[in-house]
């Protein structure tokens, strides 16, 4: 079997060749296609940071095996690490941390073990990149959170639990105050949670998630969060095992996956071979055992922990008593250690399994989409304004435009209702929400939306605008403060 | 000098009637009006959870010294918490992490101090909590960050790092990946850092802030970041100092502060008088040394801290072996300690200063603004429009109606772009977003728009718009994926 291989940028090269020289030894029955992609690439022009060549190879091999990648600075450039997960959809990343015997931590010194697994949705949430300055003051993210797109990670989540037969599954979420959108994450969690009767699953904010996991990490097991707290908390837990050196990330799709290093090019260390590859060969062990090489895997991690436990490492960590080894020393000292088991979490070797290849060709986009509500209705309409001056004088503009079809329900600024009651303490910037709701809460066309928003832009600068739904009798928009 | 007392839900009675009988016993010269707050108010049917008495005597006074409170599930709620900070536009929360000896955590056994202060922006990101379901698949949350807000909060951090003495400032952030709102946030900071030379401040990635604190917190003194980031990292910190049980919280206004116990209500053990109350001592002290009395909070912390090292404890925390105290003897223990000092970071005895009541009479709502760029255009409009199919059928419906004005430039689906090229394995959910730019970059007239609006409504349900602005001639937007 063929994978893309892409060696990153900085140390990347260096640690890449290490665990493929530990993969080689292993005899993995695996052949490695290089394909052209990171900081070099975008310097060449390619604003993905990727060749077509290259994205032609991934796509027909369905596995990318990444070492780490820079983005270049700069406001017009996506990182190629973002671009690449959400290209591919791959939209659940996987980090398993663990504690591992001869790499110093605060807990391990505490005598706190640690075994939690992040699932982390990949897509969504602000990684959208969706993001307009409104006003000179005022800069807009769009955060959005799908129905398909959660249950898609959240399923993901629930079956990898099952498998490795984990005690507890949790959502973290932020669900209290972001009520529509984690609160639309956390339905769908309880409802796939229905069909893992069982699993053991709860949920908690985030947090109360974090300060948890700082306090009693061994109370969780299998934690899965929306994009960018699923990106902190990930981290954190690294650092509860020793920091990004220590811990393996996977990307899974269901065409494409991608097995990479997620932390630092560390190129001030670049080409002088003393760099870290345990992350990446962590990285390449979930690989092999995805691909079902779980012999092979299990070998490896064994002779890893090993390694580990007997003193070797890396200048990075470990006891700084015994000389630190370079980068292709350790992975010669892996190596030697094939066939010995570590005194402490050793992996129980299972036979290689038949490769499932998990690519295919697609005629089209897939279209992911659950059933509509039975009743929808537009029942007005958010115009986000931009205004340099006081809550009434906006809403003496609002109605004298409004016509008999609408009512101007509440004006708000930075999400706190100032017209018309609120505190004259509240602070306002130079942009404005103004609610305008059809008059009996009648279902109204989109037309005199459009006509309204005609009145509108000739007294406004409008920045945007929200259409208000109502779905099965239900508002399908959030209050303001105080509203 | 009066203030509000708001005792909150739960245990909040109990543990303020101990707080405020260790203020008394050491003759803090306060006066408390109790003001109706809390879940039992949201009960009688006011939906911000206050009274409207409550409002004006807190508005009146300027200070509220807050017990836990519980907001009500359900949509149509805000969080009173958030509410309150919201309308009152306290725009910083400070929360000082420090190891009190005494109590055990993973940090205090390994021997790792811990002395961190965290000021959070307390207005803007996903706590404006507007959020509106775009289709009944997609959720949106409109995250704002704006300039004034931002450099309130960011100069609130650097006076009181100068006044502390701290040895860095530091600004946690997501610009890598929200690069304009974060971008703007953390370009706030470094515009502040320049008036305070004398403090090093620098900035950090949030996740990767996240695994520092969690391996080595010593290296930070003063951190500030925006909302939700904020959160998240400050009941981290409390783990680190043994939960929310021992992290005061202060909201900092210009007019008005509140300062508050952030722990839960603790309904179980409510009315038992066994709930500690050092977290509120905590935020009470740092209400006093705001107010100007130093001498009594350095008196009554030291009190605390002795008492803490001595071993008296609630049974929620501390050596097991010693047997635990109720609520009131333990207030009373730190009243009979008055005057003894700790072992370990005893506070120095300032003199009380002067009282500067921070409240005045406000005629019209404060307008923060900035100054605008010299030179704005309206250069085309992002529609995100509800359509079941194939990127290419979208960009035929946007073709049929764009006119010769227009260029339709991009369609992305969850912020990766679909059109003109993209990758068949991003998986699409029912909203697109086309952008649409004027031909040559030309200004446009919002009426423009709102003709192309017109045209677009009849082809699609058009969720929402956002307009695309160039300023000083660059594009105040982002790309799309892969655009």
């Amino acid at each position: 079997m063929k994978i893309a291989v892409a060696k990153g940028d900085g140390i990347g090269p260096e640690i890449m060749d290490a665990v493929l020289s530990i993969f080689n030894a292993n005899k993995v029955p695996l052949e490695y296609e290089v394909v052209d992609m990171g900081k070099w690439v975008f310097d060449k022009g390619f604003s993905n940071g990727m060749t077509p060549e290259a994205q032609q190879t991934i796509e027909d091999l369905g596995i990318l095996f990444k070492g780490p990648m820079e983005t270049p600075k700069g406001k017009g450039v996506k990182s190629v690490n973002v671009t690449a997960r959400k290209t591919w959809n791959t939209y659940a990343n996987k980090r398993v941390f663990q504690t591992l015997h001869g790499v110093d931590t605060v807990f391990s010194k505490a005598g706190i073990p640690i075994d939690v697994t992040i699932v982390r949705e990949n897509i969504e949430d602000t990684y959208g990149g969706i993001e307009h300055m409104l006003t000179h003051d005022v800069a807009l993210s769009r955060r959005f959170i799908t129905r398909p797109g959660s249950l898609q990670v959240i399923r993901y989540a629930f079956e990898m639990a099952k498998k490795k037969g984990a005690r507890r599954i949790t959502c973290g979420h932020k669900a209290n105050i972001m009520k529509i959108t984690d609160g639309l994450f956390l339905e769908c969690f309880y409802e796939v949670a229905k069909e893992y009767p069982e699993l053991k699953a709860d949920d908690v904010i985030v947090d109360d998630l974090c300060m948890k996991l700082v306090t009693r990490p061994d109370l969780f097991d299998v934690v899965v969060l929306t994009n960018l707290q699923g990106d902190i908390v990930s981290d954190l837990c690294a650092g509860l095992v020793g920091g990004l050196g220590f811990a393996p990330s996977a990307n899974i799709g269901d065409h494409i996956c991608i097995f990479e290093a997620v932390h630092g090019t560390a190129p001030d260390i670049a080409g002088k071979n003393i760099a870290n590859p345990t992350a990446l060969l962590l990285s390449g062990l979930s690989m092999l055992r995805h691909l079902g090489f779980m012999e092979n895997a299990a070998t490896i991690e064994n002779a890893l922990l090993y390694t580990l436990e007997s003193g070797v490492h890396t200048g990075d960590f470990g006891d700084k008593s015994i000389a630190s080894v370079n980068t292709t020393e350790f992975a010669n000292a892996i190596i030697g250690n094939f066939g010995k088991l570590p005194a402490h979490g050793a992996k129980p070797t299972l036979p290689n399994k038949p490769i499932t290849p998990t690519h295919f060709k697609l005629e089209e986009n897939p279209l992911i989409m659950s059933k509509e509500a039975a009743n929808e209705a537009i029942v007005g309409v958010d115009f986000f304004v931009e205004f340099a001056g006081q809550p009434n004088d906006v809403a003496d503009k609002c109605l004298n435009v409004i016509g008999d079809k609408f009512k101007l329900v509440t004006i708000s600024n930075r999400g706190t209702q100032v017209w018309p009651k609120g505190s004259v303490f509240t602070n306002v910037v130079n942009q404005y929400r103004c609610r305008v709701e059809s008059v009996n809460d009648a279902p109204i066309d989109q037309s005199a939306v459009a006509e309204l928003y005609l009145k509108f832009q000739a007294e406004f600068k409008v920045c945007s605008l929200e259409l208000l739904n109502m779905w099965d009798g239900k508002k399908a928009y959030s209050l303001a403060q105080g509203q």
